[in-house]
């Protein structure tokens, strides 16, 4: 079951903005209707606020973790995305944060859905 | 270990604005959680100050050996991307200078980190 | 764990030779050693017996489950690969079999496996 | 439901071997399990007989309404392909055919089949 | 309608034997049955007897002229390729000929025929 | 320092032939005249003895520790080509092995090393 | 007008038997019947004689402006062909040689020609 | 060594601005501080000033001869790239010129460097 | 010689704005410096005056002729530029015009050159 | 000047046979004929002879510099080529050797030169 208390914090190494952008070509949950598996990539870019501010960036071993987590979970695509935005955007309280997730086809239908918080700028929005 | 006293520096060839970037593709330093290497690679870009006001360059082969002192340290991307801009910008003092690096795929996921100082240019911000 | 019981068969429709081939994308299992997931593509290409020999093929629906029901086991690649190709001899007889699975990269490390039973013409065997 | 009486043949124009390709990319049928629709490419690859032994060959527009005749019928992969070797067999008595069905991914699972009558040569055997 | 007196012949230019390839990319014909335009590439390639024994090689611009006077014909692509055949072997009398014809898709089915004379090495066989 | 010792086998899961190949992208180690560090992707090769016979497949985390154990030894190409090779059959005996090497330039020169032991099949020597 | 005289040779610089290959992509000369500018590539491929029976080579620069001899003269695709091969056979004596010349659209039909003197091993017949 | 004194000039041909790019794939120098050969493309853009203001245009062939003299000459990238902008910007005085040079890989270590004068039009920036 | 009588038009069909393209691959004239062939590809694109205002657009066959008429011409890539830039915009005097030459490589330089007359759409000025 | 003293040996590290494949795509020489610079892609391959009878391979480094050695030297493409052929034959008595070159156009056309000693197998010729 998705499980946020997996993420872990480090402090943001640096008062200047910078920004980070981690692709999961391999996240899998499960359809909450028919059981049947579904397969995406999960790409996020955020900046996190300053050092100074108490800014945070998540350690990728645990994001790694906090995705597989999500593995024998039913749940809609739309509900994913969201999920990760306000799971990450709670752990870190980035200055931005955009969630993009790009799901296989199934019947023939490829899906993909982006979520955001804050003021992301224009060049990170795709 | 991450060694700035190894970057030498040219004077800028010219008053005239110029822009100059590097492209390493055989970059690698190591997890400080898990111990594995990390291999990526590290773009940067910058302007250099006018020669009249004492504007240098930082010369390619010391810049090969300083990335070269990252071999065995454990340190996270965001460090590395932070710390080669910080030592950049010191070494410098560019008119304006960006960080990019791109991180090979672990546990199914590739990162991108990018860092500057200064003004950065529209075109070359991605 | 994986499931044969899950395959269903149907009469091979001829008692003419023919060749059947199915690629599944979307496979998933977990490492024995580690627990983490891996992902991968299985391909099996095999020629059912004559119908007048009691030849049978595999039913598609039914396959993807069996491949489901992989998901959450431990076992390494080799396994995998063995294990299907044993199941599927053992369900359908078929005059010959080969079984591919190419995975995704763990630790920077790509595989592909190759197992089979039966006489390959050479032109499936790649 | 599949329908060979729409097969319309002309004479084979000459007595010299030679050989016929028909490559059709919109075939559709519904598997007879859940009802779906299944989208395939139907390749065909024959020699007719000579003329002067009454050799025949498929007229195009007849076999398209043919290949339509499949629309709403529920059948597997293995069946139409066999179904069509069956009938241009009958309908054609060719020297040789081949029927290649490449079929669209289902459940993240592609599917290939071939069938063939008389002796294939290499060349047009994939 | 298809004139196969526009075709003119030159000697040809030696004794040695050597191959010619000519490929027409702009073919129209008309169908039979349904009066609409057909599309193709008609691709020939073939050895002329050695100047000695007469050969001869068919001139570009009146081999143009000839392929521009199947426009207005309604006649299947089967009949096209063999007719082609004909018409080249008997005015040329070479020591082996293949004619292939690719069809642009109609009503979603894309062909392609091949017809020869003598005995074409397997290198231009495709 | 290269360190067999660090492989692990696990036995064979089959009396049947099968053929693994893994794909290591990340290798790095040093040159022994320069000290720059060299990079390649390490490709194996190899079919295991029967499990009746005590075949052994190497295991592969225990693999990647292996080939990290080259990170900071000075060596040439051909002897970590080798070196490989030997190692590897020492330790699983298989019925055939090849090691292939690939390393990115230095100096403007790539280079591609293989070598094998025992009677390595046609379509694996590439 | 094509002028022989302007190859120069040089005497093949070894006993050991090699090949040479000179890809021309800029040939130019006119159609003897309409007039129109003809532009192709030509490929020659040859195995010098060894340098102790007398063998040469063609030098390039020599063998550029001969191509260029070509530029306002009418001549037909097969009879540049043959020409090529006559003029450097009997100029360079070699032990094979193989002349390609590939040809752009006129009125819609390219155009290939190959001519060879004496055994053109398999690998450069194409 | 560089001789700017090898660059010769014509007239411009118009008053109309229009625009010249030269793109020189074989260049080579050699590293101040190792001695080893660089290799690079270099690219020049640029408009020349009318006619009429006694707008000139560096002659092809000459340009070529100008850009050899750096064969032998120890310079760094960027001297190499603000060198030929200087150079050309005096000979020419051009209404605008941007001069880029990409250099080949050395140690993993790709650069690119732009040096302009004047108004460069956003088009011909990168 | 360069000839512009050769230039036939007719008239704009309409009053409406519309765009034409003419790209000819196959263009050659003689460098007047060495007297070596050059190639390239002529591409133009201009808007016509409207019908009403007496509208000319330039009749392709005719076009073709001019092209050719450079053939043994001893002229600049810059002066064949801008000469049919003027001699189009003389005969057509149309809205906007814009000629790009691209030139194939001597002595290791591509070159490309661009002139233009009115107000090019930025849409159209690459 | 050609230098093969600069070549540099080291002894086989195996017995057992296998194959170094070395490409270097930094190679310049001069023209003899005109003093231009000539650019090309040097490619080695070779089976060094077993370590018990001596057998040595060429030391990368040392390669480079010997390949260096050429660049200021007046020599044709064929010479080049058996140069290198014929230098390390003598340095190494490999059990075979194959070299090809491949030079960059000149004057509008490219080569390729191959010379070998002793048997090379077949998957290496090309």
């Amino acid at each position: 079951m998705p499980n946020p208390s997996l993420l872990e914090m480090f402090p943001a190494p640096t008062d200047s903005p910078f920004v980070i952008e981690h692709i999961a070509d391999e996240f899998t949950s499960t359809c909450p209707k028919t059981g049947h598996p579904d397969f995406g990539t999960i790409t996020i870019r955020f900046e996190p606020r300053p050092a100074k501010d108490g800014g945070e960036c998540v350690e990728l071993k645990s994001y790694k973790l906090y995705l597989q987590s999500f593995r024998n979970e039913g749940i809609f695509y739309e509900a994913v995305t969201n999920r990760i935005r306000d799971d990450l955007a709670a752990a870190m309280k980035p200055t931005w944060l955009i969630v993009r997730t790009d799901w296989k086809g199934r019947g023939g239908i490829r899906s993909v859905i982006r979520a955001s918080s804050g003021n992301v700028p224009a060049e990170y929005k795709q």
